[in-house]
């Protein structure tokens, strides 16, 4: 007797096909003689409508009531999702965030998971009830309802997933795995049978969109295994993502391609000891993250800072970046928004020097100029052009045959 | 300072203009320095697109999951309503069912509240927030999710102000308060400054939609002082619901129509003691709510029983007397559905002989037959053809110059 977790996303519940054919991919596996607790998004376009209800109130809803608005999404397709699994004839319940216990932090909108109280999903399953769970929301210590962000469900099913110590989380999704690319960009990118929690997470921050980078944090945490399965595709075998994967000889398990970047240079900053901490301090005060820095050499007793940020934090740090300018006595701010974060993720990358080197020929045989570069244990990620990106990721993923 | 309890319908709260209308209404109460609770409907037609969604997935949902599925309705339209307040710069909050603390029994599709928890209510009420309500909604004692049934936004409003003891429960609806008889069919038909509640709860038993039955109920038991407003003239004066009304002239206050009625007749019964009684707990034991009962006198060892229910419960009622007429050996059954009852509703009814003498003259008068009569204390309802309701209202209305 095994406990499976499963995650449907929005597109996997969009109309009635789709929510017969999930209702019927769980109660195989509850035929197959499983506990299964599914976690469900709302169905397709079901948030974009209610944001589209809402802005046609107010340009500025408070968070809490657009939580309350936004969570009934969930509901519904949660309820009719039960409802395809009851005419299926098995035994079935579906449960809100409040009622599945998800306790979250008391922030709206981007609330962190704090606890599960497991006691109902507990008695659920002792009754033998399928268990269909609420995605992305949740309440806090107010009793007020709070969603937890993008990526949510995900870490929702995770959560459960570790809370109840359950054998596995399969992510069911509309690709059937992860991929070494884009199959949309590179037509033979190829589906990995495995990548280890690091990996994910780094594919996950560089844009490849298949899990939320909370999620795979969590499931590292937790060790929770995680598989990314085809909700269209439901016997082909997906991607498992561990903690240690077999050893292949493959050196990089993908490339990702990030179009949310915005870059922001000021320039002739005065080279001062401590000044660019001003600047990223003033940043993170503002919550704004940055991903890439890179400070040129000093000259002339200036230097340049470089930063990258996603798009929607653009307007935030160009503000904060003009306010240090004047304060500091830097020359200018330089702002381009086109551009790409292109990377190559892998765990071997490391110990094996050869691998920038590689990345950058082959950049540089295609006439793609590279402006930042950033480099961690598993990953390497440049800069480009955002005309360039698509290319840039055939040619490397041509260069490392993957 | 006053608590006011405000209710309004799907109409009301339809579409963004007359969800900013009635934020105009509350924020008009509040600023005249009163508490203010609004309770709300879902909007205009969402329970019948839920009702749909359903109907794609299966015939027979579970009344558990539809009340999931339907409880959405309610919040959409809650936070909608706040945000519009919040744009009017007012301290709002809104609450779902469990949220305002709606304990119900565990029946799911109609069920009666048990208790409210008034605690959440009262701190909110005591931070100066407007509160607005999901009406039609509860938890039970196993913490899911119960829907009231017909009119169940009425009965939340109509606890809440029992349970906090407010000093008014306004329903605020498309009509601007309780008329003499429909004035889509009595053109002449005037509005009513005052109605009792018993006289309130024949006329909404009779089919005048403007209160649902077990809301007065429920404000007669705990003395809430009601009123029956306009939400498109909010400036009008409604009618006021209380205990007793000044004395008036006028005798009866009012006729009302109800067209959802089905007429079953069982003819030549074996005239036994106690036979009636075994069609009526047949019909008690499958829930099928009996209105109207005519018996014959008996005549050659037999008599003829009818009956009318409710359109709904039709199907039921024919198999339960089908059952019957083969048991006892009757001789047949005959079925009439489009026949109307119109009834006259007034205090004063019962000590003034001449009333059911005056109605029944003006009907005959203007050749319509009746088939069945049933009156109480302060009504008399006649069964007549459904092509006839209309004429006989206005020929009611006009012989007691309402």
């Amino acid at each position: 007797m095994n406990l499976i977790v499963q995650k449907f996303g929005g597109t996997s519940v969009a109309n009635v096909e789709r929510i017969r054919n999930v209702a019927q991919i769980i109660t195989d596996t509850y035929e197959r003689g499983n506990d299964v607790i599914a976690v469900v998004s709302a169905q397709g376009d079901t948030t974009d409508d209610l944001i589209k209800k809402a802005a046609e109130i107010t340009s500025k809803p408070s968070s809490r009531e657009m939580d309350v608005l936004l969570s009934t999404g969930e509901q519904i397709s949660m309820s009719l999702l039960a409802m395809a699994i009851e005419e299926l004839g098995y035994p079935v319940i579906s449960l809100s965030g409040w009622q599945a216990g998800f306790l979250t932090e008391a922030t709206h909108g981007n609330a962190r998971i704090k606890k599960i109280n497991t006691e109902r999903l507990q008695n659920e399953l002792d009754k033998k009830n399928i268990v269909i769970v609420a995605g992305f929301q949740g309440i806090n210590r107010y009793d007020d309802i709070t969603t937890l962000g993008r990526g949510g469900s995900d870490t929702s099913a995770v959560a459960i997933a570790a809370a109840l110590k359950a054998d596995k989380c399969e992510i069911y999704t509309d690709v059937d795995g992860v991929y070494t690319t884009d199959p949309r960009i590179v037509p033979n990118a190829h589906k990995l049978d495995e990548i280890t929690y690091d990996e994910m997470l780094e594919l996950a921050t560089c844009g490849a969109n298949v899990l939320h980078n909370r999620s795979v944090e969590m499931a590292k945490k937790y060790s929770v295994k995680l598989e990314v399965r085809s909700s269209i595709n439901s016997d082909v075998p997906g991607t498992e993502v561990k903690e240690v994967c077999k050893v292949e000889k493959m050196l990089i398990k993908g490339v990702a391609m990030d179009n949310d970047v915005a870059r922001i240079s000021v320039l002739e900053v005065p080279n001062q000891p401590g000044i660019a901490f001003k600047l990223f301090s003033a940043l993170a005060a503002e919550k704004v993250n940055v991903d890439i820095i890179l400070q040129s050499v000093g000259r002339n007793g200036t230097k340049d800072i470089s930063f990258t940020v996603s798009t929607a934090h653009k307007q935030q740090a160009l503000k904060v970046s003009e306010e240090f300018k004047e304060i500091v006595g830097a020359k200018e701010i330089v702002f381009k928004d086109n551009v790409s974060k292109v990377s190559i993720v892998g765990a071997g990358m490391l110990s094996n020097p050869g691998v920038a080197a590689k990345m950058f020929e082959a950049l540089g045989e295609s006439n793609i100029n590279i402006s930042m570069i950033s480099t961690s244990e598993i990953k390497i990620s440049v800069l480009i052009d955002q005309d360039q990106a698509k290319r840039a990721v055939n040619v490397i993923h041509d260069a490392f045959a993957l």
